[in-house]
């Protein structure tokens, strides 16, 4: 693992780092805010996965997260959206390719070379992070926005045992049933369907899996609510499968970071408190 | 005045504003949080003036002031740091022409024409904030970044009645001795450096000027700490005049917004109680 940058923040390290990923087959970059600590202290890590044409560094400005993570003694880490460089498959679109792996592991070609976001994120980075930061991988949660909403719901869903703690910000609910996700798994896992379910929030909950419970804040004037978005696919699978959603409607707030950062500082505390 | 973008933030909004400038003859853009408020309520103002490269957006998307501001009730402005567009005259480097306007009003060839910074910031820009925000323009503070540290400490010490606050992070304290103001003032001002001494704290001090108190945040990992904003030429000044100043050097902090960020609340909140 290479540093790329380290700067002081809020009495912690706000680092970038570079490492080669055996899941991507390509070279990967992350951020990770680690607070002021106690010598030999290990603290709960909370991950947030990125929407949409985001790389590491987006939320890393913008998120305004560092405060809350020093106040609670969280780590705070923010993956790539997809594997990079001249070699990996791309289209033209932002929705499809390079910034929008949509945090699954492609079958078809040419994406399943590279696109193993699923892998990475389940896998081999939780690796890297056990071993490279002070982290107590027995206290995680996750959360994200957008695309990066749907992978911590799905990836939160799929491993229960690993997440304490699921949150979203404004996140796609079911990829199966919106024009974002129709494409981008169209092509990354071809036309049977049956093969996204697992990349589903609501098909996942459907077919069984359960958290006990899921805090997702949401704009009312965010411009991709009522057809790419949609939380009402997720109220119904989770109040059908007894899961305990709070979903909060925030009034006026749209889709950009001025709504994430608005609403980061509730979500670190909420983890925190679980992750204690 | 158009406006360019608004969006709902930690309860108010944060708006980019455009207008055509008598002082600049260009179109000038900037940014304005406004947080909520009672109705007919009156705000008081805190300018942010960036440093070089920068316009109105990098403390917009990085400076994480709104939750304070939020919290006490202060409008922010963020002026851009110098004229832009076409017809303005440039420089190659990143120190000198667009992005580098050091708060002063030219006086030399080409730069004459359009770099009127200190005109638009101490009195075209006021008054269209007072006509287009809920703003209290007898309770104004002023706060900037490097270059626009300096800016906040010139314009600051040259209007004390205007300004009841002034702060600084990593300020530029003194033209007169760092390569960065000479090589500018040079070019805006020529060769005559008495005429430079408006525009450099320190010798505004010399010469006079007084604030009851100035606070400043100065890393101590800064880069550019002994070379171009050497804090100990403010010291020196102040104390030979009486200003109140506390100068806290951050042990491990650089230059970057990942400084300013970790520091902007307490300098909001160091603003709202004098502004209160």
């Amino acid at each position: 693992m290479e540093t790329v940058s380290v700067n002081k923040a809020h009495g912690g390290v706000q680092g970038v780092y570079r490492h080669d990923s055996a899941a991507t087959g390509t070279s990967m970059t992350f951020a990770a805010f680690v607070p002021d600590h106690e010598p030999g202290a290990r603290l709960p890590v909370l991950w947030f996965l990125s929407g949409l044409t985001c790389t590491h560094a987006n939320v890393m400005e913008k998120g305004e997260f560092r405060a809350a993570c020093a106040e609670h003694g969280i780590i705070l880490i923010a993956p790539d959206t997809s594997p990079r460089g001249d070699d990996v498959p791309d289209d033209a679109t932002y929705d499809f390719g390079k910034g929008a792996g949509f945090y699954v592991d492609a079958t078809e070609a040419p994406w399943s070379a590279n696109f193993r976001m699923r892998s990475y994120i389940e896998d081999e980075l939780p690796a890297l992070v056990a071993a490279e930061f002070p982290a107590d991988m027995a206290r995680q949660g996750i959360t994200g926005h957008s695309m990066g909403g749907h992978g911590a719901l799905t990836i939160g869903l799929r491993n229960p045992d690993r997440f304490r703690s699921v949150s979203a910000f404004a996140p796609i609910v079911s990829p199966l049933h919106c024009p974002w996700g129709e494409k981008a798994l169209t092509g990354y896992l071809g036309q049977d369907r049956t093969t996204w379910r697992k990349y589903d929030a609501c098909a996942l909950i459907e077919d069984g899996a359960r958290v006990p419970e899921i805090l997702v804040d949401q704009g009312d004037a965010d411009q991709f609510l009522s057809d790419q978005l949609k939380p009402e696919l997720l109220s119904d699978a989770c109040r059908t499968a007894g899961i305990d959603l709070t979903l909060r409607m925030q009034p006026g707030y749209d889709h950009s970071y001025y709504f994430i950062s608005t609403f980061m500082p509730d979500h670190v505390a909420w983890h925190a408190e679980r992750l204690a």
